[in-house]
């Protein structure tokens, strides 16, 4: 019996040491995380030339996502309302107004995320406009061509936001879909801008410069951002020196021309 | 006493069960390996535009490089001779020919690789120059809009390469730096063609269409392929859904305006 026991305890040892050799081997090797550099990496599903070619349908769930990043920006299965991820929460800003939290099982056709942990934190006041808002992230961008994650929690006197509803097939191009965009206004409102700054040369993958939703702080008003004035709040930025893309295995995409100069199209669908 | 090994053999399931739970974190959650799908990632260090302004200090090292995968092409810091990864070597063919193993504290400034495991592999023959390589190569490319690594084992009548040599500070463009490459030819070599097809949206970041470096079998030439002609061989490609991007922190990188159209300088650097 004693001597049993003693096999079961070497069998037991050697499980622990297989297992720890295994989960050794999955994780990164120390010498990846040179701890002068930044860190992070901005997770990307599809590209932003496939979404406007009306390529809506999802492409991974909520729950693979979330596994990802813990803030970023995004839409939904058929183009159906914008997303807003916050503190690890997914949350759907629906064409009516509504904001939904997301089931993990939903999919996704884009979205841009991060495990946000802010490099720079700076109090501002009174940033009337989103003019005046760019102008003053432009200056925190002190390295145009690197990317950075944006959370800018603050009272705001004004928010405009818009969300687009849900499309049928045949899928009409993003710059068709969003002549019919719902537009939402509030008037002093607690909440959160959240996006990213994305580099010039991602341009045809993303959103070169400034792409900004807004969720409130009770989670129940939100959308893509177009205006806004921000009486007081606290601007944080994260800068991600790696990117990693998800391409979606569709037919859809594999015969899509994603090289398309959408630039014009992209510049009034983002912006107000 | 029988107690106390009871007492060890519940730690040691409590151990086992721990590791296992912390090792499952460290691993992608199940639901994201959907078996439908292709795997793997194409990793890459900066981008294709920086390397051509003649951004040549090494960002990552050759041991960190290996972390992410065994086939691949690339260059050294100060653009010091042509990279091949085969089976998990990191080669270097530098300006004079010789082919050097490369230690691991080596810095990259610009590379492409990948974990190969070949999706499709084909018997071919008589490939008489490298336009009906390109050719053959587009057949098996059946979605533009995915990346494929590709390795081509195979009697080679006839190989021309390239290298370049190693450059000084202030660094020339890499249009610039190739207009001194040096140029070997090879005869009846058994060898492997290592690169990728990188889809045309990549353009800025990596090379469109195909990218493809040689080594001979022995490891002992090698280089940049500018043409070929094969006897027989077999061609193994291997789809790749994912990309992910490291970008330099050097002030250079900062500084560089990394949207420049390169695309005919790229032609005339890439070919022959």
């Amino acid at each position: 019996m004693k001597k049993s026991l003693y096999r079961l305890v070497a069998a037991f040892l050697l499980l622990a040491a297989l297992t720890l050799t295994g989960c050794a081997q999955d994780r990164q090797p120390e010498e990846l995380k040179d701890k002068s550099r930044p860190e992070g990496t901005v997770f990307q599903v599809s590209t932003i030339n496939a979404l406007m070619q009306g390529l809506y349908d999802g492409e991974i769930t909520c729950g693979e996502l979330k596994t990802q990043g813990d803030l970023g920006v995004g839409t939904f299965d058929g183009l159906d309302g914008e997303m807003v991820v916050v503190d690890g929460k997914v949350l759907q800003v629906k064409a009516d107004g509504t904001v939904l939290p997301v089931p993990d099982g939903e999919k996704i056709p884009f979205a841009t995320v991060v495990f946000f942990k802010a490099d720079q934190s700076q109090m501002v006041k009174e940033v009337a406009g989103y003019g005046h808002l760019q102008e003053l992230l432009d200056g925190l961008v002190a390295n145009r061509n690197q990317f950075y994650a944006i959370r800018i929690d603050g009272d705001f006197a004004y928010v405009k936001t818009r969300s687009v509803a849900e499309q049928v097939k045949p899928y009409p191009t993003l710059a068709e879909a969003t002549k019919n965009q719902s537009v939402f206004e509030m008037q002093d409102v607690k909440g959160s801008v959240i996006g990213f700054y994305c580099p010039p040369y991602v341009q045809g993958l993303n959103v070169p410069g400034y792409h900004l939703h807004f969720v409130t702080e009770d989670l129940k008003k939100g959308g893509h951002l177009l205006e806004c004035n921000l009486l007081e709040g606290t601007v944080q930025m994260d800068i991600i020196p790696e990117f990693h893309m998800v391409l979606p295995g569709s037919n859809d995409f594999a015969r899509a021309n994603l090289t398309t100069d959408n630039e014009a199209d992209l510049k009034r669908i983002e912006s107000n």
